[in-house]
């Protein structure tokens, strides 16, 4: 433990350099700094986190490419060290919402340690009877964008017909499993037969289908659901979005998460298809999970309730150590990891 | 004046087979029927209209083509009379709600007499003292469009950047007046200098450009748009709503309206840059006027009030007679009306 005299050299995953195309293992560097203390400085608000489990996410992709404009999200700086969301045990804080021994999860450093200067942004973890590295995933960002873009964005009711592409990811499968929650019809797309076989019976999508192994997308969608869509739970975009869009019924919703098959193309594909946006009368909608924290406590009581009663199940691709944090997070873009994706730095 | 024995025969336009691209008069075919009375048959509840002006607009190219899947609008039928949205003289009804000499608004069909079997989608025009002609455009169908689309759809707040593509036509002209009377900045395009000059000089707008000249759609919308658009009005689709997506703001809103840009082409163009729906939380929402008509004597009385006071401008390009009527709706998709196309039939 901590205790304000100790120092360790600190591990860190650093960006090289800014990337074009789709991101390598040899983008990032594992280093070790020099010694640093474990102690916040005197007369800072900060917190210092000792990192545990670090969340791998599809749009870190953005961070690591230099943009003219500004994008969601800020680029990251090369030669320094990437971050992204979290969990953490507070080492040392002169913070007054922080002490030593919490447990928070937020945006942090992929590194050992980490010194957080704003830690206004860090949430307090209320439940640490489920396992902590769920706060990367089913009750930390990824699941807190499935719950906002499915409740809030897509507004399901009943008895609709639900489609989520990306399905056995981090946000997929807890979308799936909300629709079921909410009594909807659901399928779901994904990119290898394990996946399909565990939507369909680890998560309990009423059906899936594998997107490499279809020709026609559209006559896959048209077979899953010869009546239309009413919610399309969007992470993929291109070729899967146009499909999509011939398959919507009247009034639907699209709830634009994600499109990670765009993210490391130079030229994005083409969606030819919105005039169905027009004809059918739908609604796309972006959104980012940043702008609806008001709603994290009513999206984690929602969910740990149901954890806890065994009405969500929740699937985890563990990789160990920062060592393995580069080639975790590149294999998100080739669908390499099978649920979702996240480092342990160590486990308490 | 019709008393129940007058027989006429009756001109009409007919669509002569379904087509594909570009419409050509030849699509279409004026003929006269044989002798008809005008009377509206014992035991139904049928009202019969004598047609004074009809609407062209861009939406009656989807009627034209054969869809295998119902379209929003049910298609045309080959070798029978094309219908649309006109404004009518109530010659004869057996309806409670209809008398001799009303005027209508609503379907009906490209003739000179329809009889209108279900007349419960017909408007009574409640002011008389505004052109008639008007309720084909300002006070109608496009009119109503631009009410819903922007009021409904964008939610518009003083102040914001408002884009409009096809300015000029009967649905932009207003939508640039609504958005002016909100405090909004407004912008539109327009696909020659003639137009772009009638946005400026006679509808108030605060800037616009001609398409045509444009090389770059994207640095013209920069150089109108510094600081980016809160709102697109989308009546084109296609590259400028590719170009616009780049220059969206966060939480910025689209209406999608029409495609005109589309309507003629047997493959659309693909959108590439609907990754900007993500980042910046883009709404963009497709409707139908017919969903809203609960709304309608909300729309005219704002409307008509502001007509009256002289805060809105209302331009009208007219043809004379059904012998121009299909000249008339093909003239849509080369941008050769200056203002709301509209067909006169009769006057009175």
């Amino acid at each position: 433990m901590a205790n304000g005299e100790a120092e360790v050299r600190n591990k860190k995953v650093l960006l090289k350099h800014f990337i074009t195309g789709f991101p390598r293992e040899s983008d990032m560097e594992l280093v070790e700094s020099d010694t640093v203390r474990l102690k916040v400085p005197e007369g800072s608000t900060a917190v210092l986190l000792k990192n545990l489990y670090l969340s791998c996410d599809p749009y870190m992709r953005f961070r690591m490419s230099k943009h003219v404009e500004p994008s969601f999200v800020p680029d990251f700086t090369p030669g320094e060290v990437i971050s992204g969301s979290g969990v953490g045990k507070v080492v040392d804080s002169k913070h007054p919402d922080f002490k030593e021994g919490d447990y928070v999860w937020g945006m942090t450093g992929w590194e050992e340690y980490s010194l957080i200067t704003s830690p206004e942004g860090l949430v307090k973890i209320k439940y640490i009877d489920v396992p902590l590295s769920y706060y990367t995933g089913l009750l930390g960002m990824p699941g807190f964008t499935a719950y906002i873009g499915f409740f809030e964005i897509c507004k399901p009711k009943q008895g609709e017909f639900v489609f989520i592409s990306a399905a056995s990811g981090a946000v997929g499968q807890l979308v799936g499993q909300y629709a079921k929650l909410t009594g909807c019809y659901v399928v779901g797309s994904a990119g290898s037969d394990e996946k399909v076989s565990l939507l369909k019976h680890k998560f309990g999508f009423d059906d899936a289908f594998n997107y490499k192994k279809e020709n026609d997308l559209d006559a896959a969608l048209k077979r899953c659901f010869p009546e239309g869509i009413d919610i399309y739970f969007e992470n993929v975009g291109g070729a899967m979005l146009d499909a999509v869009l011939l398959n919507m019924r009247l009034h639907g919703r699209i709830s634009a998460c994600g499109m990670i098959s765009q993210y490391n193309l130079e030229e994005h594909e083409g969606v030819r298809n919105l005039l169905s946006i027009l004809a059918k009368r739908i609604r796309m909608e972006g959104f980012v999970v940043f702008d609806h924290y008001h709603n994290y406590s009513e999206f984690v009581e929602y969910t740990v309730s149901r954890l806890k009663e065994g009405k969500i199940t929740y699937l985890e691709d563990v990789a160990e150590g920062l060592e393995k944090a580069s080639g975790a997070l590149i294999g998100l873009f080739y669908g390499r990891n099978l649920g979702k994706q996240l480092v342990v730095v160590a486990r308490q």
